[in-house]
């Protein structure tokens, strides 16, 4: 296979693209070398030396503590336990949560083989050994890899004397309750509150 | 901006890729970077490296002249038009035509400001200076775009001794009836042909 076949192969398999798609962004980068290619690779040679797993939470940053761990200001008492790092940035691009993190690196799941020996619960550990963590919010998914990985993070918490939390279930904002599951609507009905009147 | 966040910009904006799936695949990479991430970039690298443009026929490839108009075999009486590599590669695919290639690098589009300055007409007419082409072939797009291309590439082709033919135009295989737009099944009633008997 030569350096075109190889190219074309390795970007088919990448994830989201296919054989149509990988073909289309080969020609795409092949086409303008000076302007598009040479520059990716140049972009991916850089993030390949310089981005790196924090060694405290799981993270993927260009630092080590990443900026989150070794930012001052970020509330020690609060952990946020994710299962991978797109939860991670998904729960920082809502400019609420200023505590820490945890990745667990993967859900509990028996189809995929997931055990409890795939989960970073010696980080998890070495957390709670600190003994500076007050509140740990479990921000999994609503599924059942998601709930079963929450039961057993909270079993593993139930040594230490601390807050445990999840994400609320309900209505999403923008939602409407013709498309919703019965699941949640079933919730959200379940976990009712009283109308806050703005004054 | 840092090397994560260049990363990440940069795969978003590749075609078929957007924030979404350029996170993902920066994700991908960066979790598995002695598995995944590091042969991408050789493999990228090895290819900005290696493969051209054909200087004859537009196409590209690891060899300069391309293989196709290299090989020893491939008939020099035919010549088929294609707009862009990638229609190139699908005739390819259908290991049918024995003859060489010219790619336009575009199609003409008033729309896109496409005018035939941006067709490698000058290849197109050294081809042609060579003397050996009987039949030129108009593989372009069945569209305004291609149609008007391909009528402007047979008055140019007028004042050579040449026969120019375009792909034949109807049902697709496999296509139902009902599915089709009125102007292919038109053209596909309008060039019917006697039924082959298959003895």
């Amino acid at each position: 296979m030569d350096a075109l076949e190889t190219m074309i192969k390795t970007l088919s398999r990448l994830p989201g693209l296919g054989p149509r798609s990988g073909r289309r962004l080969a020609l795409y980068l092949l086409g303008e070398k000076e302007k598009n290619f040479g520059p990716l690779v140049q972009i991916l040679q850089e993030a390949l030396d310089k981005v790196e797993t924090c060694p405290e939470c799981g993270n993927v940053d260009v630092q080590s503590p990443c900026k989150i761990c070794s930012h001052p200001q970020r509330v020690q008492s609060e952990l946020c336990v994710v299962a991978d790092v797109s939860d991670l940035w998904a729960m920082e691009r809502t400019h609420m949560y200023k505590g820490r993190y945890l990745v667990l690196g993967g859900l509990l799941s028996a189809l995929d083989g997931k055990t409890p020996e795939d989960l970073n619960l010696s980080g998890l550990r070495q957390y709670m050994a600190g003994g500076q963590v007050k509140e740990v919010i479990l921000a999994l998914n609503a599924t059942v890899e998601g709930q079963t990985t929450a039961h057993f993070i909270a079993e593993e918490l139930s040594r230490y004397d601390v807050k445990i939390s999840t994400l609320a279930h309900g209505v999403p904002v923008g939602g409407e309750l013709d498309y919703l599951d019965e699941g949640t609507l079933q919730t959200a009905l379940h976990r009712r509150r009283p109308l806050e009147l703005v004054a």
